[in-house]
């Protein structure tokens, strides 16, 4: 017999018959703004009973497992469960059979395309982690390949990304400038990749995706575009043709640095810059217009490089002030994974690197899976995405990658471009491979200027005004949060500017949980409905009664701030009736309908505010207490100080139940 | 014209005139699980529209002044608003008009009382904190005949108490060991005492005072326990009579302490420490038991200091082994503002120690002044009391006086003995000025043990085992932040302790919005009331909907969390009724009565819901949600893609106007 019936044992065998669920005697009475109805009152449940563990054991699945991901394996044969495991780790044996040439036929196109994007991209990219560009084309080729096993979204398109690109060549650059000592420097790089992938991978395998929750979308807004500001005025190194740049990433020695270094500006850069940056800004524009023309936007960049490589090439004679990439090596990724860094100085600068990429990587590839598989209508399990990404990362620490991730344009021109799978990875992959073995003397002469241009063409679209404008019209605090990592990223630093960021967020909640919502209900009516009288006008309070509404858990952090505020909403209402010469309250009724949870201080509150209230000869009445509030009234023995009148299912049921009690 | 009749006029010009709020055209149909009933609609209101200023106005003003503490203001002349604020400023302005001899007698009799514990007192919590016992003295004059001119509490005994002492010893005594350098550790001690008022009358001023209910009753609990248990520790060395002991604090160091100098220890002092120890505990078990007896266990410690200075004096010849007080100076509390220390190398911990230390007794204060004015029915204000308290401790760093705030077990004795007003602290003061101008040189053989027994009775009450056994019944999240607390001041330091049971108080809050309870809800037969069907067995399921429940605001921190939740209720409906043959689904209603709150990443996750169901052919609708959430939803205009059939009033109204509407 669980507590339930115990409570309806209780209560039926305590002379208010009529209270108890089986009887349903009827009594008329006259509620107050209404003529006449039938009453019926109705227990207040406990929800059922619990063992500690129990408890314990749904608060960890619901923390741990909420979309209860094992849910296909139930009623299984073990022979069936065992392919759904081998599904459920490599999604490659989910997709693979059911593959077919028609499939190919898109995955091929929509992987050349994203191929002519991620080869540009890659160098680019690398350069702005103050990398090798050649390392760029490497984590194109080994990172997709793994991805295509373990991941399960079917439009990621796997590589490196502005983002992180930015944020770890910041962060090894302010501790070990690249020019000074680039082995050190790149052993950072595979080191902090390691160290990504193993907390990605971590946050996967203990299920702990929510972690990737509290850098909200607001955070995320000002975080980007203070990032795409930062990272633009960095390519004014490489547009302006300087030569001497500073290694710091706050906007004001970059700038410094940038009007320093005037007498290093060139002339053919700047021009040539600026005309291939004006084209790509122009496709960019094109390509968002008109999605159908998607593919001038795609294939600009491998346009560019081609034609200013070109253009470097034919006239070199001529163009001498203009920097080139230089030669690379032919030859696949080379092993690396006796360059990471287990010990020394700087462990601590890689690990810190790896967790912060790690995690603004996980944000971005997380929410391009969502997105994509939304509107392709499957879903991604974002734990599971985690651990391929980590996993991916942790190989391509070993293979002379740096850290990546699904990339947001990439895979938009991915699925734009029909890709069905994760085979138009593959396809990309391929196409890497070829131009790592085949086509890197070709790259000898791409001028530096054309990476900077496809960088800034890459950011620009980070810069989400619009996001921040509806931020300010909905919610100012997610403004101010958007606004903080904005400032603190262009002002102090990335990790910085997040941690400000998110404390914001956070602030938002306890802020939300400390002063919460109270008022006055009134009754609309001819209903059973009490709602806000400042927001209902046709709610029309009730004599004798003051109803309040109390909008959020009773907490430590508010409970102090509720008592003073509930007796500041009584002594309103009785200043309300003394000045309308009103009947005099008699009973304080608290909705705790939205009183979603209560811990010991709250507890302590409850009894405090009723002892006096009953000291002043007004009865405190709780109306639909939840379940887990209602348990703990009872644990707490402040169930029984309430009694039968105290406590009511809803406030409807209160108010009439009282009313009569005072007729009778 | 307010949003709301905007609304009004949109909906009722919209073809459904059955939902405008004039229209009472009823309709009856068939709701499910009951017979017939007439159906009137109600709209869902906008909040009245207010300006960002205003919003931003009415923010602030619910979190600086929630008490409204100018409503006594309001409509008075000009003259009498001037008093009221020299009244609100300085109580005794409000009390002092009114006072009589009748008063006057109770509060002498309390002031009498409370002087005979403050002076033993005083002196040990002194000790406590390693500075000279005649502090102590000091502390026990200036700051009470402060808070009795500033002071709103009745029955607060201010002076030195052992929490704050024990803190400020420790912090102190681990940068600059009191033996080292006295006159350093004596600057150090003013300033922190200095900054701990200047961050007390600051939280006052700014109404801040919100800021201490962070420090939960829970994470109290086990602070207090950890810090009984270490100064009990401690006073063995008095109590043992070791000479050299650990300045450290945590319970390993001061263990290893006792037992190292075991050489040193005096059976002498030993065997009278542990006779006034068990006397001063007798009589301590006996006030608590018969609260009328309260005297003797208030009259204990002096008497037990006189008894034993007499011994010591009487037997010195053949009691040379026990460590006396020695010899301290008549004479008033000297100056003390010119050994503040505002440069140098200490300033870091002084500041500190007086931000904890500050925040410590404030926290102390302010519960005995709230518990003691709930007892006797009047109320303080946290935020005045807070000023009080800063203001008596920055004027008691510039005469000779360490922190000091209300003490729980004298404000007990105090309120016991009859007080009435803050006039019995002025007694005391006055008792307290006549002991340091005449009676200083009687305690000169005063032996330290009966400090270290009087210390150990008075903080062994701050062990409430009883408390932590209802918080592991009440609260199992709040029982481990009082763990926390406890064995982090235990094993590793105060701040530390303290800010590890802050972090679990505030991961609690952020845990509950995380992961929100959700559940399906049913019709209680009979009512309009939809309730948990887990809870509520009689709670019955409506076909062809799933009614949903949410039991926290959204935010970005669950939105994710939430969108799979109610994604996976959805499915494990949708299997229930296919095991049963059941009805297929056709809408889903989520009811936000409970929804207090959403921010933009909520308002993604409901834009994208409904987009997803509606591609399932479900039909998304949103039942009572609050004013906050209407208007945001509104802003964003989420609400428009809602329209009409969208938004319902309650879960009844929705379930009753969504079935007529396919019947019809």
């Amino acid at each position: 017999m669980g507590l339930n019936s115990n409570r309806v044992d209780h209560y039926s065998g305590s002379g208010h018959a009529n209270q108890g669920l089986t009887s349903t005697a009827p009594a008329t009475i006259t509620v107050p703004g209404e003529t006449m109805r039938s009453l019926e009152l109705h227990n207040v449940c406990l929800p059922p009973q619990k063992t500690t563990l129990q408890k314990l054991r749904h608060r960890l699945s619901e923390v741990f497992f909420p979309d209860d991901p094992l849910h296909g394996f139930k009623n299984q044969s073990r022979f069936r469960k065992l392919i759904l495991a081998l599904q459920y780790f490599f999604p490659i044996f989910e997709w693979a059979p059911n593959y077919n040439l028609t499939l190919l036929r898109s995955d091929v196109v929509s992987g050349l395309t994203i191929a002519s994007l991620a080869i540009p991209q890659g160098i680019s990219y690398a350069k702005l982690a103050n990398l090798p560009p050649i390392i760029g084309l490497y984590s194109s080729f080994v990172p997709p390949l793994i991805y295509s096993v373990l991941g399960s979204s079917k439009h990621l398109a796997v590589g490196p990304v502005s983002i992180a690109s930015l944020v770890m060549g910041t962060m090894l650059n302010e501790a070990v400038p690249y020019n000074k000592d680039p082995v050190l420097y790149l052993k950072l790089a595979f080191t902090a990749t390691f160290f990504a992938g193993v907390f990605q991978a971590t946050l996967g395998l203990l299920r702990l995706g929510f972690v990737i929750d509290f850098l909200s979308k607001a955070t995320l807004v000002g975080f980007m575009a203070g990032a795409a500001v930062i990272v633009s005025l960095q390519q004014l190194k490489g547009l302006l043709g300087i030569v001497h740049f500073t290694t710091k990433m706050q906007i004001i020695p970059v700038l410094t640095s940038v009007i320093q270094h005037r007498n290093e500006w060139s002339w053919q850069t700047i021009v040539m810059g600026f005309c291939f940056l004006g084209f790509l800004l122009a496709t960019r524009h094109i390509g968002l217009r008109k999605p159908k023309l998607f593919w001038i936007s795609a294939a600009a960049p491998l346009a560019s490089v081609i034609l200013s490589t070109l253009l470097v090439t034919l006239f070199r004679s001529k163009l001498h002030g203009i920097a080139t990439i230089g030669h690379l090596e032919k030859g696949l990724n080379p092993p690396s994974s006796n360059m990471l860094y287990f010990h020394g100085e700087f462990l601590g600068v890689a690990i810190k690197t790896g967790i912060i990429t790690g995690i603004l990587s996980l944000t971005e590839g997380i929410a391009v899976g969502r997105t994509f598989a939304s509107l392709n209508d499957y879903q991604v399990d974002g734990n599971k995405e985690m651990l391929a990404i980590g996993v991916m990362n942790m190989a391509g620490s070993c293979t002379s990658c740096y850290v990546t991730t699904g990339s947001f344009s990439r895979s938009a021109v991915n699925a734009n471009a029909g890709a069905k799978s994760v085979v138009s990875n593959i396809i990309m992959a391929s196409t890497v491979l070829i131009t790592l073995l085949f086509l890197m003397p070709l790259f000898h002469y791409t001028p530096n200027l054309i990476l900077a241009a496809i960088i800034i063409t890459a950011v620009i679209g980070l810069m989400d005004y619009q996001s921040t404008i509806r931020l300010w019209k909905v919610d100012k605090l997610d403004f101010v949060a958007c606004l903080c990592s904005f400032f603190g990223v262009l002002f102090i630093s990335v990790p910085i500017g997040l941690a400000i960021a998110v404390g914001v967020s956070v602030f938002k909640i306890l802020l939300h949980v400390t002063r919460p919502n109270t008022g006055v209900l009134g009754n609309i009516p001819g209903t059973q409905i009490y709602q806000n009288v400042n927001r209902y006008r046709e709610a029309r309070r009730v004599p004798w009664f003051v109803i309040l509404g109390v909008d959020a858990p009773i907490y430590f952090a508010n409970s102090t701030y509720l008592q003073e505020r509930i007796l500041r909403w009584i002594r309103e209402e009785e200043e309300l009736l003394a000045a309308n010469n009103g009947p005099s309250l008699k009973c304080v009724i608290i909705d705790m309908t939205a009183v979603t949870a209560i811990d010991t201080s709250g507890l302590g509150m409850v009894k405090e505010l009723k002892k006096m209230l009953e000291k002043r000869s007004l009865q405190l009445v709780l109306a639909n207490p939840g379940g887990s509030v209602m348990e703990k009234l009872h644990q707490s023995e402040i169930l029984e100080s309430f009694g039968l009148e105290g406590v009511y299912l809803s406030v409807d049921e209160a108010v009439a139940d009282i009313s009569s009690a005072w007729k009778a």
